[in-house]
């Protein structure tokens, strides 16, 4: 089950790339010589690129994340056959849409999990502890059974659909509070020994590991597509945002590209902590979050690993209303493709910069539609079959009868 | 867009093998010749199989039914990336699954429907209709907004997320008495025009080619595995069943295998149509259909196509109950995979059987557990945050803390 073609040597802080320690164990709280009292600041996982085998990126796909071991954490727990998702391109917007509800649990989180949970087999713990409303905690659940590793996840209220999702894994589903989920996590962690796959620090760190997994929507879009000339990307804390862009620095780094594509987070306009960091040249703050259809990517406190990415791919972050979102969730239907609202950020962020750029766009859409608020509300009329009722209703739908 | 790699040649009758017609148009009421008043036989599509390149198989994973063009009517309508969904080796079982929840509408149909829609839009039609209460109605409306068609919906009461779900593509959706969806899509057909891509005949004919998507199914599993010695099918009309036969039936007649698995056909034992013409020796039949969670392959008709993959390949015919249905989907969300309860049904005839088999076995699990009827109905409760009422919580579910 071990899968020992890891080239990662070590951890690095992004507070100062000077500072290392050592792969193991994971550090779950971020880099402990950088952080401050307002700023917490991750690491990241470090990798020794000779090692990394040159004709990795000419291999024929393979099922899973592990046809990128080289470039990832050690895999010590089992694959769903996550990631190895579809860019379908648009005729419209002239966009591709990169569908990540095409993974194992139907989202993007599918990536961090298989290296968040293969972080907690690889530490020996007895099971991992997760605080979510939704995609992160189903997935965490689902990496877990897989592994035979227990889960406990923290979840928030959250919509009818996702409580039946969050429950099918068989995790020990607890439903608290928001705000008093992390400190339920922190005593957790402490009175379990359980491993922790969500953040519990000031500004988000969150696992240590768990990016990495993100990094193979780069390699993807890049074996398919090249380099982008730029990317629009939901974002909440940001972890994707950074994946995508560390991926693509590292093919870079490895000589087999020329440039990073432009990253355009698209945050909720009704928070926005990474929009806020970045015009006040803050490492990364905290907002006040008015109400948003977009609770996956609602989130009050940002993190360093967005900016990092924003500023070194040239790139720029964008607040996306409500209606916005609706309109490019209603418009990705119109085109076959059913996502949750959250996910349409990244094209209604598009829409918004209409920008020229000098090659392809891609827009990632990080989940399916079933996960939204308003799903299982409607409850459709019966309609009287008689053809004159029936005829009416497609005549008022412009279907000639 | 139109791919013209299709060696397709014509359709040819199921009824009498030696009666062919032209390719176009789809025969949508099945053979004309040979059907009677109690049974109706479907055509297939034959192929000119010297005309296909002999290393197809040899060739890369790419994205789509496009990949075995050669082996399919030509794909006049655009895909969403469907297809090429992962084998996952369950460890307890010792059996693979293959998780068609992967596809761009979450279930199999999508791999029907990119060839069913792709048959309108070859015969020019203005739009399609599509009688359904769940996966096939959705996904034919994926299909035809991404082929810039019409879709009507003939819906009937359908659990709430599918619901939000049949109405998210911009498909007229009109939602009917579950008896009045058939005589209502004849009417729809005669005065519009719109191509029917469900069944409108007396025992099941279905679409002509639709079925054909099916067979990468097969081919998938023998790029990546070889022949298995089994697999067992979730039936509902049977087309799943028949496309899988088909493609490796093909493989056989290509050269590149020796033998059919055995194919086991599971249906709700609340019905069982197909059990029931094999047990009396007839080409289909029909029976009264029990109440069952398992509406996605709850069918009072039945079909050939299940009865010739079944017989061909050395097949049987199971019923699996309710309460078998719901163990097996526990027991895959227990392994990270959470399906439709009528997905299950391979995995419970798998455990049914109990047979020793010579070589690998796979589950099919059709469609993603969102479906179901129960999705969405819970309210957990909010519990105090307390320590004390938390770890009392945690200790109830063997937990130590």
């Amino acid at each position: 089950m071990v899968n020992d073609r890891s080239s990662a040597i070590g951890q690095r802080s992004l507070g100062d790339p000077g500072i290392r320690y050592p792969l193991w164990p994971p550090l779950t709280t971020g880099c402990p010589e950088t952080s401050t009292e307002t700023t917490s600041y991750p690491v990241e996982v470090d990798y020794d690129y000779d090692r990394v085998p040159p004709e990795l990126f000419q291999q024929p796909a393979g099922s899973g994340l592990d046809r990128w071991a080289p470039l990832l954490p050690p895999l010590h727990a089992p694959g769903l056959g996550e990631g190895g998702t579809p860019l379908i391109e648009l005729p419209g917007d002239g966009v591709h849409i990169k569908d990540e509800s095409r993974n194992p649990t139907w989202s993007h989180k599918d990536r961090l999990n298989r290296v968040a949970v293969s972080a907690a087999a690889g530490i020996g713990a007895p099971g991992i502890v997760v605080a979510s409303s939704g995609n992160h905690g189903a997935s965490a659940a689902a990496f877990a059974a897989r592994a035979g590793l227990r889960c406990i996840v923290l979840a928030s209220p959250a919509p009818p659909a996702v409580n039946t999702f969050l429950r099918s894994y068989g995790a020990v589903v607890l439903t608290v509070p928001t705000e008093a989920r992390w400190p339920l996590l922190r005593r957790i962690v402490a009175e379990t020994g359980f491993h922790p796959v969500s953040n519990s620090t000031t500004t988000h760190t969150g696992h240590a590991f768990g990016p990495e997994g993100y990094k193979t929507v780069a390699y993807e879009i890049f074996a398919e597509l090249g380099v982008p000339a730029a990317m629009f990307v939901p974002t909440g804390y940001g972890e994707l945002l950074f994946g995508v862009w560390k991926g693509f620095a590292e093919l870079v780094r490895l000589g087999l590209a020329a440039r990073t594509p432009r990253l355009f987070a698209c945050e909720p306009a009704a928070g926005g902590p990474l929009s806020r960091a970045i015009s006040q040249g803050l490492p990364a703050t905290s907002v006040e979050v008015g109400p948003t259809s977009a609770y996956g990517i609602s989130c009050a406190v940002g993190g360093y690993r967005a900016t990092v990415a924003v500023h070194e791919s040239a790139g720029r972050a964008l607040l996306v209303d409500d209606a916005e979102m609706a309109a490019a969730q209603r418009d990705l239907g119109r085109s076959g493709l059913w996502c949750e609202v959250s996910s349409a950020a990244g094209l209604a962020g598009f829409r918004q910069v209409r920008e020229e750029f000098d090659g392809p766009v891609v827009c990632v859409t990080t989940s399916s539609g079933f996960k939204d608020i308003g799903v299982g509300t409607e409850r459709p009329d019966v309609l009287d079959p008689e053809w004159d009722v029936v005829r009416r209703h497609l005549r008022n739908a412009d279907i000639h009868c």
